[in-house]
């Protein structure tokens, strides 16, 4: 949860290899592209947005990704390349092949990601001199020399040779984001590395805008998919800066296999922990935030109900501004839950609410207890918990949603955003 | 659409008459209780939130709405007596039974609505003393005289009397509000006219935060009813400030009969205007708006789906803060398109999306295009059209939806608001 900022390196797990650079695609310098491939015979497995404006991105990775065979992936940052119609989608496969071609991997092995401004074309010719600048063949299969030069030259503000580390990935794919997000986690032999970006247009249906985990624990594919569909509906589904789904949401796990296999319920707490990690990173960077936001809701009839319930207070206008404002309105926690209007079986008289371990619904605090209550909403991370008393506690109606507070830098932030 | 602060008066229908008044609620002073009571006879029909946390206010007038015989109700602004337990059920009753004494008809025939902070309970000995001072029987029935001296004294700060006028009552709804909401028409020999209140916590789910309409025309209650419903739906009901649902969203039609009956039809289409006219005042005067903005989608599956997606336009903060920035981010109402996940006979090669008559997708502006599109991003009313073009245009797939652009103007308010 810290902002990794003050590494120095994340190394990537053994058996990947990445590559960033600067196409010329963000205006304040930096780079902009990233590679990231794993040797052959990997796994991996891949979630996407749900919107019916999915680009041109998803709708290349998505079919690809279903095949259990993609093992690597190439980001641009900057432009999203959505809604951007036949144009988008023949520039999104071309972008995909050059990547692969640099990468000296089979196309229908690469996934591709872009984030940015929606309804731009890309800058081809840019695009493509970058790519040519960085040569063929870059990332050696098994057997190959590691960490070799590139085919080729490298073109004007590539990193050399294909030796960038997790933290460099995570900052080739900013946009708007203050700082990088990447979260690792050690599994026996094994090492987990995730990546992500975002910072508003999020709530994630099937997954965050951009995620990436490597791993070089050997797993099966199909073992891979079912631990990670479970890990992204714990916790990027469970994110929500602004209530807007982003167009080209997606969520990629590789698994290199380099450090041998480790147990399948071992790996699932360790991808758990580093996207957790990372949604917490992502919602302490949502635009505008000042503080993080959790609102835990048990006692509800199933998942589901504890999850829309929670959602509906997370994503609450009146509850977020309160949150900014340190403003103990339990008041506005209670209008929330009675939003849930088709949730039948919710009696506001069994309901309680609690600001971290205090309760303010049904025992109403008086002055002194206010006090208390606006003493927990001042703190840089309010937690909400809510029992629904709608079933007893035996944890199967339990949910924890991630979010932030609503401050006028949000609105700053998106009222200026160019077009 | 007007703010009506310019007018010096608003008298209220024939048949009808009505009491405001100073309880001390209202901290900056002016009025806080409104009493409206029609002649006997009269006709209504009522609406009420669907929230799970509905206030005792509505768990009151539900049960006196469905009876049919309903002919007044007595507003108490400054704090929404919402989870306040078995104390504010027993409070939202005495308040009724107090106005009724007060307006002197039977209690049965009052309602109770209430507007303003949640979890405090009412000020009792304050609401005891402002009903006190008003005596008993102020509201003849028919045969008596009119405009007489209420039965007793009068409290501190109570008007004389029973001739309020619409604007008086508009005025001491207000919470939030800058200015009262008053809408009228004329319907042959009949008059409609509607108040309002209402800033925020506005996404009505049956009807919004305090609104009532009078008429003098005769009209049957079955009629009423169906004709209310289907203008609710229309108006208030397709309403979003910031997607908070509120616990006390009432609306309320009296129908006096004073001025004898009128064509169905006719009557519907005044109820309807004045409605819709009271909708874009609530839309105008949202927390921290500076634009009305406008959504309208066509050629939908049905107007549930029309209604789905412009509602997702609408309430996006994405949009909403393009909107307030004058910004022609066309994209971001891709995304909320987009976000409706759900509807997957959505296709965006179909899709049309322009801002008042100028198209901004699929034939993506250039600077010239996007130069014009903010201009009318510039504008004090936005108006977005959408074409899904799931269905031919043939009307019954179309909606218009309602609401503002998100200002830092709104996260101070609610920032700042006091608990």
């Amino acid at each position: 949860m810290t902002p990794r900022d003050d590494l120095a390196s994340v190394p990537l797990p053994g058996g990947f290899r990445a590559h960033t650079g600067a196409a010329g695609l963000r205006e304040e310098g930096g780079d902009d592209v990233a590679i990231v491939v794993a040797d052959p015979g990997a796994t991996s497995a891949a979630m996407f947005t749900q919107s019916r404006f999915a680009g041109p991105s998803v709708e290349v990775s998505r079919p690809r990704a279903a095949t259990g065979r993609a093992r690597g992936f190439v980001v641009i940052a900057k432009n999203a390349n959505v809604a951007t119609g036949e144009q988008g989608r023949a520039d999104a496969l071309e972008v995909s092949t050059l990547a692969a071609t640099a990468a000296g991997v089979d196309p229908g092995q690469v996934l591709v990601a872009s984030t940015g401004v929606i309804g731009r074309p890309y800058p081809m010719d840019q695009l493509r001199a970058f790519f040519r600048g960085l040569g063929a063949g870059g990332a050696p299969g098994a057997g190959e020399v590691r960490g070799s030069a590139p085919g080729g030259g490298e073109g004007p503000g590539s990193r050399s040779a294909w030796d960038a580390d997790a933290l460099a990935v995570a900052r080739a794919m900013m946009t708007t984001d203050t700082h990088p997000k990447v979260a690792e986690r050690q599994v026996g032999p094994a090492r987990v590395v995730g990546v992500a970006k975002g910072v508003g247009m999020i709530e994630p249906d099937m997954a965050t805008l951009l995620t990436f985990v490597l791993t070089d624990a050997a797993v099966d594919g199909v073992t891979l998919t079912r631990v990670w569909r479970r890990c992204i509906d714990e916790t990027f589904n469970c994110l929500s800066v602004d209530t807007d789904t982003s167009t080209s949401d997606t969520a990629v796990v590789v698994a290199s296999g380099a450090a041998g296999p480790v147990p399948d319920v071992d790996l699932a707490v360790a991808l758990r922990e580093v996207c957790l990690d990372l949604t917490l990173q992502l919602a302490r960077d949502g635009e505008g935030a000042t503080k993080l936001l959790t609102v835990s809701v048990h006692q509800a009839r199933d998942r589901d109900q504890a999850r829309r319930v929670a959602k509906s207070i997370v994503n609450s206008p009146l509850v977020k501004t309160a949150v900014h404002g340190a403003d103990p309105n339990w008041g506005r926690v209670a209008m929330a839950i009675g939003k849930c209007s088709d949730d039948v079986d919710i009696d506001p008289d069994r309901v309680v609410i609690r600001f971290g371990e205090l309760e303010a619904y049904p025992a109403i605090p008086g002055p002194a207890g206010l006090a208390d209550l606006a003493k927990v909403m001042a703190g840089d991370h309010v937690d909400i918990e809510v029992d629904l008393g709608v079933e007893a506690a035996d944890g199967a109606g339990d949910c924890t949603v991630y979010g932030c507070d609503l401050s006028d830098g949000y609105v700053r932030i998106n009222a200026d955003y160019t077009t």
